[in-house]
């Protein structure tokens, strides 16, 4: 059932709730993928009821970035979503997130803010206020939806961390479950922003999978300095590449690592041409 | 019951909710009196139960201010809200509430940052930093108790006004209940930090409310020229008092008003030595 506003989803969700159902969230910019479909049996088969929202956050772009062609594909997220068992697709306006003149600068809307220390790095550097937005739309939807649990992918592992940190700092009474990152065949990490690739981009965005796996085989085979794990990267980039970093971070706090361990993270991000990749790998077996 | 715990506080609130009961949440720093008890009451007559949470809350103390010396008085608090019919008195430590090495800084700890625009004046403008502390930890408080109706007194007016907005921006399924000051015969608005004035201090105090209660009587006479109407104020006051404000500013967002309507609420603060109060008046009949 696709709904489209706050009140019509509360409602069902109530009904939920009075007959004792658990509910699960998964959400959603939309442009659904085999990755968000993996997030959606994972909640369809853990609860008694999902919804899936479906929203291109405005405030989660930053100047620049592409809010106006971010891709947008609502009949088809509906139709995977109904061919998954889910039953709500939430699919609200920016108007009924936002209120009426839906004014959405940090003089006039309430954010909530994660903590500096998760996002002065990796994306956050760049993307300077979009956790900020994440947090916010995050806190948003929990509050109108109220599930009991709430999926998310590790593909976006920095935000699953600080989405970790919200619900923790905020005793927010809802249980954040992570998924794997889904790829295709080539190693390549599924994600919305594939759609913007050429055949022959995708050839070049093989890097970041090929990077990671790469440092995953070395340290498996004892290799535990960063600095000589990400000197093993550089065989695979071309001139095409702009790689934006290669970090070597704990998995729960993000704190920096000079040594790698199980307990850490691979994050890379780069460039080609104007599309911005990034994926991430747990050095845990 | 008096509980110090999340965990039980929570186990608590599933079996009322479980039985279909309604709940209402008091928040505040404890050092309770007659304002206090009049929240109490109202969330008692209104809810099925009541929780009081007594947390001075150490992230809403700019530098400098009184964290150390705020009363506190949970004896009496509890007995107070016992006599009252409140079925739980949550008085979490700073531990509880903000973890195990209690890191309190926006560096380490997700916040809860209220507009621009509602805290650039009035007590935000001296207390920088105040209402991120104040909406952090009622949207904690929030999500522990998960009540229906939560009741504040409009003594901190700002901060009602802040709050309301919170809920609203942030989605939150919870209705907030706003409750009149509460004054001594004198006129003096009940307010914790009383404790800090001496007899004498005390007719000093009475200014606050002597202003706001002329410049209504103007206002009722016909005056709406907010200059004409502040310069009622001086002869009120002396030279123990040091004014901070007062001002005319719209009840639902704060924004400045040259000419007083029934919309309008009178904010004044002021210090007689080193003790800080503040008072306010609607104009509505």
């Amino acid at each position: 059932m696709l709904v489209h506003t706050i009140s019509e989803v509360r409602e069902k969700v109530r009904e939920w709730k009075k007959q004792g159902l658990t509910v699960g969230l998964v959400p959603t910019m939309g442009a659904l993928h085999a990755g968000h479909k993996s997030l959606i049996d994972k909640s369809v088969e853990k609860c008694d009821k999902t919804v899936v929202s479906v929203f291109v956050n405005p405030i989660q772009f930053c100047p620049g970035e592409d809010l106006d062609k971010y891709p947008r594909t609502l009949d088809a997220d509906e139709k995977l979503c109904n061919e998954a068992g889910v039953d709500i697709v939430f699919a609200p306006s920016p108007k009924e997130m936002y209120g009426e003149g839906h004014i959405m600068s940090n003089d006039f809307l309430t954010y909530v803010i994660p903590p500096f220390f998760y996002v002065n790095k990796l994306c956050g550097k760049s993307r300077v206020g979009h956790f900020d937005g994440v947090c916010t739309v995050v806190n948003k939807l929990f509050n109108i939806v109220q599930p009991d649990f709430a999926f998310f992918g590790e593909k976006d592992r920095q935000q699953l961390i600080i989405l970790k940190k919200m619900v923790n700092d905020l005793n927010i009474p809802i249980e954040i479950i992570s998924c794997p990152i889904v790829r295709e065949e080539s190693g390549l990490a599924l994600s919305s922003r594939n759609k913007y690739l050429s055949e022959e981009d995708k050839k070049d965005a093989l890097a970041l999978s090929k990077i990671l796996f790469n440092i995953k085989a070395c340290y498996n085979k004892g290799v535990t300095d960063c600095n000589a794990l990400t000197e093993t990267a550089y065989s695979y980039l071309n001139q095409k590449h702009s790689l934006e970093y290669l970090e070597f971070r704990d998995e729960n706090d993000l704190e920096e690592k000079k040594t790698a361990d199980d307990g850490t993270i691979v994050f890379i991000a780069l460039k080609i041409g104007e599309v911005r990749l990034i994926d991430n790998i747990s050095l845990r077996a």
